[in-house]
């Protein structure tokens, strides 16, 4: 039995999110990948993931894992597998590890990003992977606030309902607001993220950067624990998962004078 | 009547090219726009345009004109124009202009841009918008090739058949290269072009890139006027026009310096 762990790229779009879902509401990203595992060497394997992305969320650096007794060369499983596979997911990287390496419990920390196009028309362009804001944000402002919302906090405030967690202390190590030809990204780096946080957070910062919210109210809104004091889940479209780290590597190092394309 | 010059902006992905079409091949740029108009102010018009981009080409910056009757003040066009036009093309800019300009025979230079996707695997980001070239190309050796491509030349090896053009004789201002995080963007601005023109450059640029053609090899084949010196059409989806200039701005002084994203 080997232990392989695959760094994945998709484009969201067209999926009911990452896990397989039991009824047949459309296909996802982990039940794509098993049937075409299975196409490919005959066994039936089940998929860990480092991020379960909703419906519509993508990802450039996303990390699953499995179990296999398949005897498949590592540096063969990309090739074999992407020719196989729609256009809209691509390994990206394949390689065996220690049998304990799990791509969800092992993970240290996670970096999403959330592109928004504010431009006054919407860019045809980025239309299916950044959320459509036409009012000028102030991305000053966004930054002033996303300040306040890194470091230890308990998130309750920002988690939706249905999530599994029982804990809401989470850390966020760092929150970047960039701006680069009209485009917006919001990132965030994180140790782990609760349900629907990240586009919880990049609602909020919406709401700064439209001055609906100032950032000096940040705390209090961390502090009140009141899911209603963070109003906006932002659309699922622009949220993309671009990394999940599994070293000691901090990431207070790593993403030290951080410019945002940098990672990517 | 009033003329009425419209910039406009499309993923090419899902029609079939700018021009309509007499017999039903399926949408078009110029059938969409046109029955929109029809639609919003109930009135027949046929567009002219800077550039009939092919199926799958994309435009950021194209131009069209139209002689109407209809009232709408040209502020509110971009918008009314925009309810009614699927996601993929949008109208961002709408103005009333003297009744001789004509989109296509008053255009001084353009500019389109090609884009490559040079990573090993595809960017299911970029898919719909670069051409997925997995050899690594040297850039250095493409932007040598593309300075003896510059100046003004007969361009009949780099013209496909079936153009409608009697001379070939144009000019190219600018022809740059340049490589940013993996993707390789070709930028061309020139006077005119001829039948598939850029898309051959581009092809003949990438068999400079893979070292199949040396750049000193350039004078020869432009000299030669033989169309077979040129083999490589490069796919449509790389192809987007991102700008008319209708001025008598110089070229030379708007692209001297030029970073590739400036403009866009």
């Amino acid at each position: 039995m080997r232990n392989i762990r695959l760094k994945v790229a998709y484009d969201g779009t067209n999926y009911h999110g990452f896990q397989r879902q039991h009824e047949t509401h459309g296909p996802t990203i982990q039940g794509t990948l098993e049937s075409v595992w299975a196409r490919l060497v005959e066994e039936e394997v089940t998929l860990a993931t480092a991020g379960r992305t909703d419906t519509g969320v993508h990802a450039s650096g996303q990390v699953v894992n499995f179990m296999t007794q398949a005897r498949i060369p590592e540096d063969k499983i990309p090739k074999a597998f992407n020719s196989m596979l729609p256009r809209d997911i691509k390994i990206l990287q394949a390689e065996c590890v220690s049998d304990d390496f799990n791509a969800r419990w092992s993970a240290k920390w996670k970096r999403y990003d959330y592109q928004m196009d504010n431009k006054p028309i919407q860019d045809v362009f980025t239309r299916l992977y950044a959320c459509h804001v036409p009012i000028p944000l102030n991305v000053a402002l966004m930054q002033e606030a996303a300040n306040l919302l890194e470091g230890r906090h308990n998130f309750k405030t920002f988690a939706a309902a249905g999530g599994a967690s029982k804990t809401f202390e989470r850390t966020i190590y760092r929150l970047l607001v960039k701006e680069d030809h009209g485009l917006i990204i919001v990132s965030c780096v994180g140790d782990g993220f609760l349900y629907h946080m990240v586009r919880i957070i990049v609602g909020t910062l919406m709401d700064v950067g439209k001055g609906r919210i100032r950032p000096q109210e940040i705390p209090e809104i961390i502090a009140s624990q009141e899911r209603r004091r963070a109003k906006m889940i932002a659309p699922a479209h622009g949220l993309s998962l671009v990394h999940v780290n599994y070293t000691e590597e901090s990431p207070f190092e790593v993403f030290k004078d951080l410019r945002i394309n940098d990672l990517t």
